[in-house]
């Protein structure tokens, strides 16, 4: 049998359960379905000090706690499953890996991945040196010494960015030249505080406590090199988790659903909030906005049925 | 003398101190502007239950005040002043009653103001029973008599809205047929717990601690009727504050900054967020969203004219 609802919500990071708080305050009949466990990346958070209302910084899994609380207090329902499918029309149709649902509004809310390299170590010091956030974390290294990887946009702008605080920045990447815009590429290179180390991975992430140093191999030579640093940002791309989306909605070419400002996705009655949407900031306190205008949008949406 | 700063932001409610966290985390020189009291309509707000994170309703000025020390946490300067005119350009000056100032770039987050009806108690009883926002106050009256007052869009979509919690709704208009959309005046007829109170206006409101009675005023008979009711719902009409703004940038016929969906208005290098934008849904959830990108972007901006 398959469960009947008036709001879906596909993901259980900051944007799925502040859309459950807005559309649950709104007396509707909401289900959450989170495929894993509740947070989203902000589970692999130590400390946010950028999420406005806590003046000391919390602890990721502490903020998600609160939020969830907050959600339970209105009657949140969370389904673990995870979504294969979904098919649009008057009712949405949702596929499950155990059951099937259907509802009048969808919210997707099932965020993003940062890649990893991989490297030994790399996973172990998710938190404690190891980001995939300049914005979120870069003010942490103050004064400190801290490798970037990638040779992209993002990893050629944020290294840059991230010498506001550390006293020097290498960029690591795996070939002898980037793939970022040209003048991205030469305002790093003008930068005094950065260093490119070319042709390079990182093998291993030491350290006792916190990061401590990085061991490089050099691509071509196989020379192994160590690098003291405090830090390590991977900037090597982020995959949207749209694969159930197929081709049922408007994506951009790395998979994020487009959406417009009221969160609207190309599909009537379905909305997307957070890192999943295109053009998006990937910070808690916009996936947070998002969903409160994705489920408010959808509440009216809901509402403007009953004239049909 | 002018002071020059690196971002201005005016207005210094819950967007306006979101986007001075982002950017003075980001290590730029930023001044926040603020003509009164820092808080904006938070400050009216006696409780918020739907902003993220915090699991117990929390007071308006609590929230403001946790905000505000964050925000001290990372150097915030104020200087109250009031805004009086902006001159965009390659250096956006900005004339106060005070004093002069110029910036980089711009974060205009002055919010907006409900209209009052300036019956004898509403200021004194809002928060305790006086609401502006039905999605915000509407979960406290569950099961309760209210009042709301108004004939536009706003106004009968968030009767009809409120009967989800409120047991009666008496929507009260001073004339004899609505303004709203067709569509939604059907709704509002069709929904057997509204009533219309048609040529009438409120002329006092009672109560001890919190509201408990309305008196209404016939307009055409000066007849006077007692309305026993638990909350009067005001919508009829809110102004952005962007009087300084002149035709500066552009505006939506209720005086509202048009942004796009990195919150940059059409003028390079100013921006907007919060309850100032047009299309917007006056959460602080959402003007703290919209903070964050435009804070993040004007970072960007400020960044990329390095290079010119």
């Amino acid at each position: 049998m398959d469960q009947k609802r008036q709001v879906i919500i596909i993901g259980g990071g900051p944007a799925g359960i502040t859309a459950a708080i807005y559309a649950l305050r709104s007396r509707l009949d909401v289900l959450l379905i989170e495929k894993g466990v509740m947070g989203g990346q902000v589970m692999i958070t130590d400390l946010v000090e950028n999420y406005p209302g806590f003046i000391e910084p919390i602890k990721g899994t502490d903020l998600i706690r609160a939020m969830r609380e907050q959600a339970e207090r209105f009657g949140l329902l969370v389904e673990t499953d995870e979504v294969i499918s979904i098919e649009p029309g008057e009712t949405i149709h949702i596929s499950g890996k155990k059951r099937q649902y259907s509802t009048e509004s969808l919210i997707i809310s099932s965020g993003a991945a940062s890649s990893r390299l991989g490297s030994k170590g790399e996973a172990e010091f998710i938190g404690r040196g190891v980001s995939y956030c300049a914005t979120c974390d870069g003010p942490f290294f103050e004064g400190l010494d801290i490798a970037v990887v990638g040779g992209g946009d993002v990893a050629v702008e944020e290294a840059d960015y991230l010498t506001k605080f550390a006293r020097n920045v290498y960029l690591i990447h795996r070939r002898d030249e980037l793939r970022a815009t040209k003048i991205l590429q030469e305002r790093l290179f003008a930068n005094p505080k950065v260093e490119v180390i070319w042709n390079s991975v990182v093998k291993n992430v030491n350290g006792s406590d916190c990061v401590e140093q990085v061991v490089l191999e050099d691509v071509l030579t196989n020379e192994k090199k160590m690098l003291e640093v405090a830090g390590l940002f991977v900037f090597v791309g982020t995959t949207p988790n749209t694969m159930f989306v197929g081709k049922r909605l408007g994506l951009d070419k790395s998979g994020f659903i487009k959406v417009d400002r009221e969160m609207r996705t190309d599909v009537s009655g379905i909305f997307a909030a957070g890192d999943v949407t295109s053009g998006g900031v990937r910070q808690i306190s916009a996936a947070v906005g998002e969903a409160t205008v994705a489920a408010m949008n959808s509440e009216k949406y809901i509402m403007n049925r009953r004239s049909c």
